[in-house]
């Protein structure tokens, strides 16, 4: 099966990671794959041609942090502290959540994200199963763990539940939809786990060359009360244990130290930015520019939507190119161009899809079309600038993954969203009365 | 014409100014003002009944700083700093601009704005004329005036061209159409204009009981340097010179002194809060918490559209509620509900338009229906939160203005948008090339 998509500005990186726009271009298909590129017409014929003038087309999004069956929390203890938030709210709730409530959490979650832009994301959030099941059913990518914490001192790795569950995990899903789904493996944060726990996860995590996903100095306050414990910041007790001997990305890094800094860039450790939650939760600004000054892998996140409230990753890309800039006051600090690449490019580093994140000939088939013609995108002078400040994720009107349309014009092709509604309904039911 | 809307979920204020939401509410139009407002049928007839099912009915939203022809401009300069953009990019382009350009350009902020629920704004730019007579066509509200600046230091004020066209556009438009459309005076800066031309525009607005429009310490250079020039904060210059004897609002604010604070609060001159502007310029983050424990009147607007880059309040909501929570690290500096108050109660203060800005009867049908049947607004759970928190510009299905539709699903009701689109598109041709 070959698509040519024609007459839309395509954007997308070259081998330097610069943004490059083509007006007018073509984009050509063949099964999951880019089979053509440019701005002239490719030889040789194609089964369907889709006109997609007054259109961008970009690489899909990356959301590489997030709890997606939390949008069942959605609104749940808005305006609290942290502490209040987690354990005053949105703990009680999910003490209530069954497997099926994960089930239909996760498939509305799969169809915001891919009605927005979204076609992989990073999940961390238990009955991961269900989630996993959920994406490869979805067309989507998706890199999922099941975290893992552990509050008794005592308990021995070969005890642990969540370690048992995180490799039945790994072994059933690991590669599973044409690769569509990896799992990833999951310490979720200094604060909840103990250290043989932190050793016997990595070790883990090592044996199979796999990739680790932590919560890493989210707040000053767990950023100061592990320096108090261990007589170290979490970077270094993440690094003592091994936790960064393998590939590993770390969600939220506001409160990071210079010396943290070192560690992260010395293991590889990508950092994933997650704007709104930091700001609504109150937990700070990460200082992004100097992880990039310092050469580190930068993506986005939406986190949870009990703490954003939503898995809109045009709002991430428009908070994350304003707020460095005010609060250092210097409107050159982040650029349209700078987080649209966290968002594509570095969000397949994040996930280790070698052939994702960009459109290039070779590279798999995952990308969306924007609308301009709307009276908030008129007109369309600055391609990035439009996306990043202009744009809304509504106006995404195509989402294609692994070659595959998921969303056209509002219609999603590979979920019910009928029954999802449905289910998602006596869920709230039950949950809230 | 009586219609009745009937099982939405309404948001309101009540006396205090505090939330309230009906579900299941019944609100009753007569012409252009509320009849009826509660979770109880009216008695009487209704011409017509409106199902907003699954719809949250909210007060129209104000826009209460911008510049609404820059929707022309819109991308141009971005990511650099302020002088540069301005005086590098914007002032070139805004050098070509005819009144033709501006109708078009009013008319597609018009779109912009009416289609993602904003019902009036308070516009500063030039040709305000043309702007008028759409606002007047539209079915909008707004407030409008003819910016003075003064470059020469010996211009007198009998002599200034812009204060002759500032008299001649209140002569001819202040109270048209039913008073939808308001005049106000405008002084655009300090560092743009006399004490001369202050003094004289001041007076004019006091000799009408008028409201004066203008730009305050929105930058640390702007405030140093007038500090240095002239002894005082630009607060203490306006105040000295009887530009706060009058109404007032002063846009930005960013770099006010606690001082300056006192100043506003003593001649009740209310802050327009512009969070994206500000962050996107490299600008700073504005004190907003000050101002409302201070008991200043604090509303929203989106600046212009080449500083921002768009005119939708759904971005200024949800920036304004996290912003000052991410600077302070507090997460209860800022709430939905103070947010919405800023959009709605507030700038219908800022606007003197006392039966406006709120739900109740006897008020102006002003008012708007978010839809949440849509992923990302399920499941609908805390209704301010949804609003401020995952809302999108683009979730707004209805909005109505003195009892009229203004626009529904995606129909403007007043505005031809083929005819803008073509306008605009020529504007743009000649100005871009």
């Amino acid at each position: 099966m070959k698509t040519l998509y024609k007459n839309g500005t395509v954007l997308t990186f070259n081998e330097e990671g610069s943004v490059v726009v083509i007006r007018n271009g073509y984009l050509g298909v063949e099964n999951d794959r880019i089979c053509w590129l440019g701005d002239t017409p490719p030889e040789g014929d194609y089964d369907e041609t889709k006109d997609m003038a007054g259109k961008i087309i970009l690489p899909g999004l990356y959301n590489c942090h997030t709890h997606s069956p939390m949008v069942l929390l959605r609104g749940v203890g808005s305006d609290l502290p942290l502490d209040q938030w987690l354990f005053g709210e949105v703990c009680p709730i999910e003490d209530k959540l069954t497997p099926d409530d994960i089930e239909a959490g996760s498939y509305l979650a799969l169809m915001e994200m891919i009605a927005g832009g979204t076609v992989s994301f990073s999940d961390m959030y238990f009955s991961p199963e269900r989630t996993a099941t959920a994406v490869a059913n979805s067309g989507m990518r998706a890199n999922i763990n099941r975290p893992v914490q552990s509050f008794d001192p005592n308990e021995r790795p070969e005890d642990s539940v969540r370690i048992k569950e995180a490799q039945a995990l790994y072994e059933q899903f690991n590669g599973c939809a044409d690769g569509r789904v990896l799992i990833d493996w999951c310490i979720h944060a200094e604060y909840t786990c103990t250290e043989q726990i932190v050793r016997a996860v990595s070790d883990l995590c090592r044996q199979v060359n796999g990739n680790l996903h932590i919560h890493l100095s989210e707040t000053e306050k767990e950023h100061l009360q592990c320096k108090e414990k261990y007589g170290k910041t979490p970077a270094e007790w993440f690094e003592v244990l091994g936790a960064f001997d393998c590939g590993a990305f770390a969600a939220h890094c506001v409160t990071l130290e210079d010396g943290d800094i070192e560690i992260l860039k010395r293991h590889d450790v990508s950092v994933i930015h997650n704007p709104t939650s930091n700001l609504k939760l109150g937990s700070g600004i990460a200082p992004v520019q100097k992880f990039i000054d310092r050469g580190l892998n930068v993506a986005l996140g939406t986190d949870g939507a009990a703490s954003n409230n939503n898995l809109n990753l045009f709002e991430e890309l428009h908070l994350a190119a304003l707020i460095n800039n005010g609060e250092l006051r210097d409107a050159t600090v982040m650029t349209a161009d700078s987080v649209l690449k966290m968002a594509t490019v570095n969000g397949a580093v994040v996930q280790r899809r070698k052939d994702c994140g960009k459109l290039a000939v070779g590279y798999k088939a995952d990308f969306i079309a924007v609308d301009t013609d709307r009276p908030h995108m008129t007109p369309c002078l600055d391609v990035p600038s439009l996306l990043v400040y202009s744009a809304q994720a509504s106006d995404v009107a195509l989402t294609v993954c692994d070659g595959k349309v998921l969303y056209e014009n509002g219609e999603y092709k590979t979920i019910d969203s009928e029954k999802t509604y449905y289910n998602v309904r006596k869920t709230v039911e039950r949950l809230y009365g």
